[in-house]
């Protein structure tokens, strides 16, 4: 089955709005077998979003619609759905209480006139619960095509999807498995990889599919299957992922299936009760957020530093001033002992120390910018890496945090 | 005159990852005029690409696409935009030559047949030239549509983008003026906001549009106009701006143009030469992040402590011990304290701290989830608020961080 995402907002088409909310709905589809055909992104307006609605429902069996479902004039998917749909808007009541308990449970006061116009809805909608706002999901069908409309609001979408609309499609429609795995390799281009695996790449069958996710300083490999048979396209797609992983064990740092490389290094640390601690000059607290994201972070983060300006990497780390004398603030023997004061400041295991140049401009005398040392202080000792990440600034970070989870990932992953 | 943009990737579709460069692209032609009708995500399939640039012509008058110019088997957009132009595909040998130049540049080694196949380009073809990647761009028309295609990979994407493509849009196009001014407002809903200025909703005439955009603990108002005269339109935003800002002067806290909160803060604490440190606990390295992103911020701040666990407070904070004990790490009174150490510990004029629960689970005897207390130490004294930010996890850390930024502007707006 296909199905079609439609975002509303003329806020994501200004470009004020990255629109995440198509991302998130696409890979809770493709978890239960729903491949998504096209995602589209169009404005707050009549016409435009019936001519919308009319096209997807052309080619897919589902099409779930976000946003201009809030109390203010310029929201009108609800209007236009009546529309579409030939409906008119009813009141419904435990829409009603539920903006009320939301008033008076998050507000302390009565909800307003345009807050309780949330509760008219089309007579022959199925209405899906919103558990944190006021604006109550749609579920209506037309000739075969289901349309859901959701709130746009990525918290209320989220929870709707999952908890109202997800089940309900798992119930209603007949869907194939689909499968992914996705192989993290680090530090060779998609180009040179596809050279090394062209063999394999030629003898793949058509019913596995190859695609190259390159980015900062990494290339994700994915294979791909879909039938009825669950177990028949896991085994497949695994089998033919084992000779992939063969031929590039030197650059391989595992898979990402559900997890992401911070939730693997989350999971690990954890499970050796190692700590760890962070000095990040140059990433300025990237690797720090990242890592807190987690839940349950605190049970082997200790902590970090960012010691951005020089006399706090002596004055709070401990960074002998001759050492930043000598070397500068961007070398190996300050990330060195970044990484070294780190650990001791904070008591942990491991530590792991940033100091470069993110740019746009060098300070006098140092080095170019995009010049990165990486140090990882361990109880075995302490090593630095240094790179050349080129420009522009955030893109300085961002090669610097990936690079940093690498390194992390195959130092605790070693026995 | 309007735009389509085309994203290609099946990673897009399964959700692998979020489309930014829609927002990028459309931020940039709203600057020169160029109003986005639609952004369409579709997969790596030769007849979905051929029928959504049909479509595309139907409604635009410059069709943008992304993706699928890389040199491995899976990008098939050159190939089909030379089955829709009618094309066959010729050597470019600039582009060869730029293959060839950026290997020995940030390779050391020759190209593979693979890469330099990436210089052939339909033979009708402009060619824009890609600074920081080999696959290049292309400028194409159809009747009266312009298609261009440029990499997926953001950051090559945005430098041809900027340096090829809307240089070309300027001179071949004749363009409106669009104006768009942005009101930031924090601590009322939008529907709250709405009644209050039902009025001027009602008496804005037809060219001006206002649009709510609600986020975590903020709402931002926009309004826009569209027209050949730039003074004019900019006049006319300009005067109802006034208007309603008069009428939310309680919480607004400025306007977004062109500028983030952060920049603007960035901007205030470098012209009053005020200093900043952090010591962020729930929100684990956010701020500073956010922060040091910003080019220049070693300016003005002099780095940040993420204490996670709690000793480390203690430890290198100094934050009492009693104080801990007495009142638990997540209270008023050990933000005060965080606040006042932070200052003294890195010697600066401003520091913040944030002390909360951002779940999902809370520690023994402590606060409920959501609990946040934010701390702002100045030369003139210390304030804290607290905070109920409900959950879950992401959303305690975005609404904290959203609140700092939102306080700092105030207490460094003062005079």
């Amino acid at each position: 089955m296909l199905a079609e995402i439609i975002t509303i907002g003329d806020e994501i088409l200004i470009g004020q709005i990255v629109d995440t909310n198509s991302a998130f709905i696409s890979k809770e589809l493709n978890k239960i077998g729903v491949q998504v055909y096209q995602i589209t992104s169009i404005q707050d307006d009549k016409e435009h979003i019936l001519q919308a609605l009319k096209d997807a429902k052309d080619h897919a069996d589902l099409v779930l619609v976000t946003g201009g479902l809030g109390p203010t004039k310029d929201d009108i998917t609800k209007h236009t759905f009546c529309e579409f749909f030939g409906d008119t808007l009813v009141q419904d009541s435990e829409t009603l209480q539920n903006i009320k308990d939301i008033f008076l449970k998050y507000l302390q006061r009565d909800p307003l006139p345009a807050n309780l116009e949330q509760a008219m809805v089309p007579s022959s909608a199925i209405i899906l619960k919103n558990a944190h706002g006021t604006a109550p999901g749609m579920w209506m069908k037309k000739d075969k095509t289901v349309f859901v409309s959701m709130p746009g609001v990525p918290y209320e979408m989220k929870y709707m999807l999952t908890n109202e609309v997800l089940p309900r499609v798992i119930r209603e429609f007949n869907r194939p498995h689909i499968y992914h795995k996705t192989l993290l390799t680090y530090g060779m281009g998609e180009s040179s990889i596809a050279k090394r695996i062209e063999q394999f790449e030629n003898d793949l069958p058509g019913d596995i599919k190859l695609a190259y996710l390159p980015s900062l300083g990494r290339v994700r490999l994915r294979l791909s299957a879909k039938g009825t048979d669950r177990e028949k396209i896991r085994n497949r797609v695994n089998e033919h992922m084992s000779v992939l992983y063969d031929l590039l064990t030197d650059i391989a740092v595992g898979y990402e299936e559900e997890t992401t490389i911070q939730e693997r290094i989350s999971a690990i640390l954890e499970r050796k009760g190692y700590s760890l601690s962070l000095a990040e000059s140059c990433t300025g607290g990237a690797i720090a957020h990242e890592i807190t994201t987690i839940p349950g972070a605190s049970k082997y983060f200790k902590g970090s530093i960012t010691p951005y300006e020089t006399q706090q990497k002596i004055n709070i780390l401990g960074v002998p001033a001759e050492l930043v004398e000598k070397h500068s603030v961007v070398s190996a023997q300050v990330a060195e002992a970044m990484a070294n004061c780190c650990r001791k400041l904070f008591n942990s295991d491991i530590a792991v120390a940033t100091t470069g140049i993110a740019g746009p401009t060098k300070g006098d005398g140092q080095a170019e910018v995009g010049t990165v040392f990486i140090g990882i202080a361990t109880p075995k000792g302490t090593r630095v890496e240094e790179y050349k990440f080129g420009k522009p600034r955030e893109r300085v970070i961002a090669k610097t945090t990936n690079k940093v989870f690498e390194l992390l990932l195959k130092e605790i992953s070693k026995n």
